[in-house]
């Protein structure tokens, strides 16, 4: 399935090993990540999804695709600002999210709206957020709640 | 200025009386009301703000302006679904929740993204929000954050 | 009704006088403008309408309405870039075009999409476009053909 | 490159056999296709594309990607409506019209605005269009265009 990986732009250290190794989890296990495209949470994870020969997409704020991380496989730009958070979650089947803040909360927000299941290690205390202790444990989140 | 007024669509009685009487404060103070256009919150603030000759946006999520409420004086249509909460943020100067789950838990986000104050009433609990008791003390927050 | 008026940002001479006297002929006969709240045409209309105590709407492609001219009333901002032009078609019951090349043509295509009525002043020929002489003749075309 | 192809929802028999044969040549050629995602021209587009193991990416106006045509590979959800058409073309590094109507000529439009080089095949006469006899020389003129 897809999963929607969000998170903070300006991870921590440790949210960038987590994101990566997420990243290698869902690619492992043949999930498709998507995500906003660019730095941080976003790369990490991508860098691990490719590591483990998994698929990455890249739903960009900006009009011009080549502003993506290297390790996004399928890049698109939206020109659509931060609005485009709505489509990062529109198009996955469950989140998960690492660490994060004002975006990530909207992101939050909109896998309440459309229904999707969403894990958080390290992420923003929402109602609608499974906490979760490891990648793992957050795949296993979603694709039980998916099943 | 303008106060975006975001909030559930379906909110208790008590919520809808909050949002009625936020909307006749911030029609007496001169600010014009900006919201989604639609029912619950948003219908009884752009009510209040009528009773008190304010002015009203409504940002909708379909195609069709006549899918305003009564209250709206100028509607919006979008056609963007769920992504125009992210415009219903940004066209105001500062933001005022009341009550509400995911939808407004993305507006809250896009709050701190787009650098807007916000207050809230009954809303979900964030840490760019700052919890009021009152609607005047919802507007004194925002006027003094936005001054 | 409304009117979503449409066309060059950097018209000739000629295309400011159109768009200045479309505006008033607009504002005399009690409709809105809509538009896209920028330079040229956008700023023309909007300028004729407010001398006829017209009201005007500028649906902007930037997340800052400051960026409207003086003379839009409410400024929307979208942070949509181009993209908004679907929105200043949306928006009107009707649309003028005066003279323009590709986002005007963007926004006859839309025109034809949302099935609102369009006439052309100097504008792009295309097959929707019912190409008038005058700003009167204009307002009678799209007035006739909501009616 | 990738190569945005647009055109009618509901072709003639004829715009069907050429949307086929062009994504035929864009695949043999180690183009991506790129499209509204749905019917028509779209699909036609996709299933000759993949029939010559090209890749093919639906960026679709709805925000359930199970909408797109069987021969959709990357399925990109937005929720805008016909507003995607903005991204649709964004997407591309050329683009190539295939008969169509209104919502073409919206993309036609962006074309322009977003500077991307466009063929067209039986297409809506525009000044921004390369009009073209064959779905090779519409690949050609592309080509050309962006070298």
């Amino acid at each position: 399935m897809r999963v929607s990986v969000i998170g903070a732009s300006t991870p921590t250290e440790s949210g960038i090993d987590t994101a990566r190794e997420l990243g290698r989890v869902l690619g492992r296990r043949g999930h498709t990540v998507v995500c906003g495209g660019l730095g941080g949470v976003m790369e990490a994870v991508c860098e691990g999804a490719r590591d483990a020969d998994g698929h990455t997409i890249g739903i960009l704020p900006g009009e011009d695709r080549d502003a993506a991380n290297e390790y996004v496989e399928t890049a698109i730009a939206t020109g659509m600002g931060h609005a485009r958070n709505a489509l990062v979650v529109m198009n996955g089947d469950a989140a998960i999210a690492v660490e994060g803040s004002g975006g990530t909360l909207s992101e939050v927000g909109f896998a309440s709206v459309y229904d999707r299941p969403i894990a958080g290690l390290d992420a923003p205390d929402a109602p609608h957020v499974e906490a979760v202790e490891t990648p793992d444990g957050a795949v296993d989140y979603v694709e039980d709640a998916t099943s």
